[in-house]
């Protein structure tokens, strides 16, 4: 059918190439090449730009916690942007103050868990602990005396059995890499790492089954899965510190998700761990299991709040050869969303991430990040969408996606576009989308939000916001377009209460009456515990509540977290 | 990379062609046209074997419920079959006695009834509770006196809230066309059928979300979608019947698995009346959303025995232009597990179905059921597979689907092989996979076990069982290979309990050995209330016992299925 239009609007196409621009040098002898196909249709594919293979290693380091890994662009930057991260984030919680109902930590209770963990995985070390009760950011921090370090579920459950009985709060940790405080203790609670149970248990090579225990880093399962043929169905900024179990339990998103779908889809099992140290062997290997109620989805996302996660169990695709990038310019966001609509019938099963930047997210990039060019340097666009595909076979995807770009200038969804050529333009237009958050706290103040909203709905806010604040601040938008995530920021020269006071709550309110989410990806934490009631309604918390008194009746696990304090400190004796 | 290998090694193909057989008179000029391909790479693809479009409606009312809409190749050994059925199919629950904590229906109760539905709503007439009191198969019977008809959420609400108060038990039914007794009655519980909430709510056409009350037909919603260039993300045989609202309770796993992936990952949003008549709204349209614990996937698959599903928000996959089929033969079953692992690279991101049957089901196929031809008839081949294939480009599908079918010939996983070359003959091939169990009916006794086991595992058991079971019965065994599905059915001339004893607990004992499932999508119902623990471990199924307690203290949701009646029993008060 493509081919038919590109033959029979050859000429059209070929007056229109003209604002099909391709990268630098090459641009001329793609638009050639394009023009040529419309006469002789295949033989132009092996010449054709694009760039393959090992994209996915862009990602490498971008948001690694506790500042180790971070990335050389990043690293320049960093103690500035965390002085301007704890002078301007908004949404701070207000830490909730200590529940007298939680024992203090005892010489007793040392000596039991130097029994059970031998000394070397009971942590008191300052400078240890100094890491773990902060989050990466150095916006929260716990005054934990104890981490311990079990090697095992065993170990794992004995803790937990001990930690009940005696009414000792405890805060599971993975890689601390969350953003909303909620992988560090808000008081004195015990830090459960389970970064020292990192096993590989079993790959099946036919099913892409993965078993392995919480603690191994994501990337390691990457590169082990690169070797038998297979991806990880996510795949996150901080995946170099961030670890599956901490992915499970916050359910983590990723760029992946508009093609692989929710972790709720994806883990096929889970072994778990409650409160008072019963192990819920969940960890099946099977696509299809109706057989009772599949509870491993209840601790799936729900933050270390209603058991710790010690295995998992998880479907993984197969690694297919060929991956595209293309960086388009869109005049409105109703084109944008049009485009996406046509984006997912015509490159259809190869569609990989579909995410936007609007203007002013571009102009900040440009403006405050060294080494960036504007792909489409001849005029200024309203909106930027960065397309990928992934696919089989290199060719049919070259010719899918250049077939859906001719079809979309035609259509005029599109005013402008390049395809990357190699992985250096790939990175380039990457780096482009990603670097937008450091050029947010290179230009000052940022209040940030993480928005789930329709797609038809989803720009409003942003306009919204604009005419409320006027020249006060800049309003930057830019997120997943293909999930449905915005990522709302504010920027202003510095934090100013007038400002926040236009923003809050707003903003939530406005999510909540769009039945949008208040957070998309980076679940609840401590950050917005007490704000849940603008996603959620009043009977389904009611219930999660119900649920953390059944399974953790002492309210040890995670406290302060997720739930609003009046709910989940009721069960608590 | 798959036509340089074509091209050198050319010759060795077209030595091999003769064994890649086409169907019937096409097969010649395909063959040529393959060895053609290998000089002159592109001109062929136009005129390939295939078929595309519409091949979906091949599934249309085979398994529709209460005899309505039975296609035309059962009807004539519908009533033998139904017969055979009560006579032989082993794993007949034994029907627990009536709970005596559950009240009688009273005329105070029916009035108020009609209070609330109106006359229309309650349902009193023999006839048509003959119907509701009875499963499809005419296994399972009730005694129901009263089958309530609510338009709304707010009357399911009303009439729930009723019914916890005064301690009578019901029963939600959808379309009936569950497969262990999940839908009917066991005593007199009040049915609630949600048939007459069958309105689509919203369609978004550039997410592609569907928002629809349960009671919607699956066929009503494949048709609306169609329209909208939009498909189910499930298609099951009963799609004729089934309503969304079933679908959503029992996880329906269905035909298209293996490329969308189970409900837990589709379903976005539900609304759920609770047994005390509270409405949980959790009907989110976002495929992103961390706020809090994601309740929902308590109730997909919970049989309606925590809540009654009243809405469903559900994410829907754009329909592609282009299906492809392939009726394949293999040796051995190493190598369909080896040709699974290949499609699933080579084939990558459009392969929509692999299936299986073995030399047996074939053989059964071939002598009952009229108007079979066997598409490979050359010789007898151990294993078959079918494979299907869904993308967007007809042209990059057949290419792909021929490259990969021909180096499986030339490494040998496959021994011959035919694609359809259009929608009859793609029919055919999915008769023969699809008309195993009318087959199975016809041949006489058959022992009937669905099964979700590791793909490597899979075929041990059958090959145990029919060393177990000698010349005593035929063993047969078909599924969903890609999904891990084996369909294990034990045919003998008549039923025989010393039959039996040489398959239960065994093929259970077996099954759970491997951490495998006794049900992989049918769910546990009536039928294997009491088997659960074959699959799942003392500690979660205690679990889920106090989730029912908590949700449903009063036990009138569904009982007697699901959980063991000892466990779902014990919070009644």
């Amino acid at each position: 059918m493509t081919y038919r239009r590109l033959k029979h609007s050859s000429r059209n196409l070929v007056d229109q190439l003209s604002n099909l621009k391709f990268f630098n040098s090459s641009r001329s002898s793609i638009s050639a090449g394009l023009q040529s196909r419309s006469i002789q249709t295949f033989e132009l594919v092996k010449e054709d730009v694009c760039y393959h293979k090992h994209i996915v290693s862009r990602h490498i380091c971008f948001l690694k916690g506790s500042g180790i890994g971070i990335p050389a662009s990043l690293r320049g930057v960093q103690s500035n942007a965390f002085r301007i991260h704890s002078r301007n984030l908004a949404s701070v919680a207000t830490v909730p103050s200590r529940n007298p109902s939680f024992a203090m930590i005892s010489c007793d209770d040392i000596s039991y868990f130097k029994k059970i963990l031998g000394e070397k995985g009971v942590v008191q070390e300052e400078l240890k602990l100094d890491d773990a009760n902060t989050d990466w950011m150095r916006k929260y921090k716990g005054s934990s005396k104890l981490m311990l370090q079990p090697r095992s579920t065993h170990e794992v459950s004995e803790i937990l059995n001990y930690c009940n009985s005696r009414c000792l709060a405890v805060v599971p940790q993975g890689g601390n890499t969350g953003l909303v405080g909620g992988s560090v203790p808000v008081h004195d609670e015990v830090i459960i790492s389970v970064s020292s149970m990192n096993n590989i248990i079993s790959f099946d090579k036919v099913s892409g089954i993965l078993v392995c225990e919480a603690g191994c880093i994501l990337e390691n399962l990457i590169t082990f899965l690169d070797n038998e043929g297979y991806i990880m169905p996510l795949d996150l900024g901080a995946k170099g510190s961030c670890q599956i179990g901490g992915n499970v339990s916050t359910n983590a998103g990723g760029l992946r998700l508009i093609r692989y779908g929710s972790l709720h889809g994806s883990v096929l099992g889970l072994e778990v761990v409650l409160a008072n140290g019963t192990v819920l062997d969940m960890l099946g290997t099977l696509r299809k299991d109706n057989t009772g109620y599949d509870l491993k989805h209840l601790f799936i996302g729900s933050e270390g709040s209603l058991g710790i996660v010690t295995k998992v169990s998880i479907l993984t695709p197969p690694k297919l050869s060929s991956v595209n990038l293309a960086f388009l310019a869109c005049e409105d966001y109703v084109s944008c969303q049009k485009l996406l609509s046509e984006a997912k019938r015509k490159l259809g099963e190869i569609l990989s991430a579909f995410e936007f930047l609007d203007v002013s997210a571009m102009d900040l990039v440009l403006k405050h990040l060294d080494g960036i060019r504007d792909p489409l340097p001849s005029s200024k666009h309203n909106f930027y969408i960065v397309i990928e595909t992934t696919g089989s076979m290199e060719s049919h995807d070259k010719e899918k996606l250049e077939a859906f770009l001719l079809s979309s200038m035609e259509s005029g969804l599109l005013t402008d576009g390049v395809i990357a050529q190699d992985i250096n333009q790939a990175s380039s237009f990457w780096r482009i989308r990603e670097g937008i958050p450091e050029a947010l706290m290179k230009a000052g103040a940022v209040y940030k939000y993480d928005l789930s909203l329709p797609p038809e709905k989803m720009y409003d806010v942003v306009d919204e916001m604009r005419e409320r604040l006027g020249t006060a601040a800049n309003v930057v938008a830019y997120g997943h377009l293909g999930d449905g995530n915005l990522h709302l920021n504010i920027s202003a020269r510095e934090y100013d209460d007038s400002i926040l006071s236009q923003i809050e709550p707003f903003v939530y309110e406005w999510t909540s009456k769009q039945r949008g989410s208040i957070s998309a990806e980076h679940g609840l934490g401590l950050m917005k515990a007490n704000k849940i009631h603008y996603s959620k309604s009043a009977e389904t918390v009611q219930l999660m509540g119900a649920m953390k008194k059944l399974l953790d009746p002492n309210g040890i696990l995670n406290p302060y977290k997720v739930l609003p304090t009046s709910i989940s400190q009721s069960g608590v004796n």
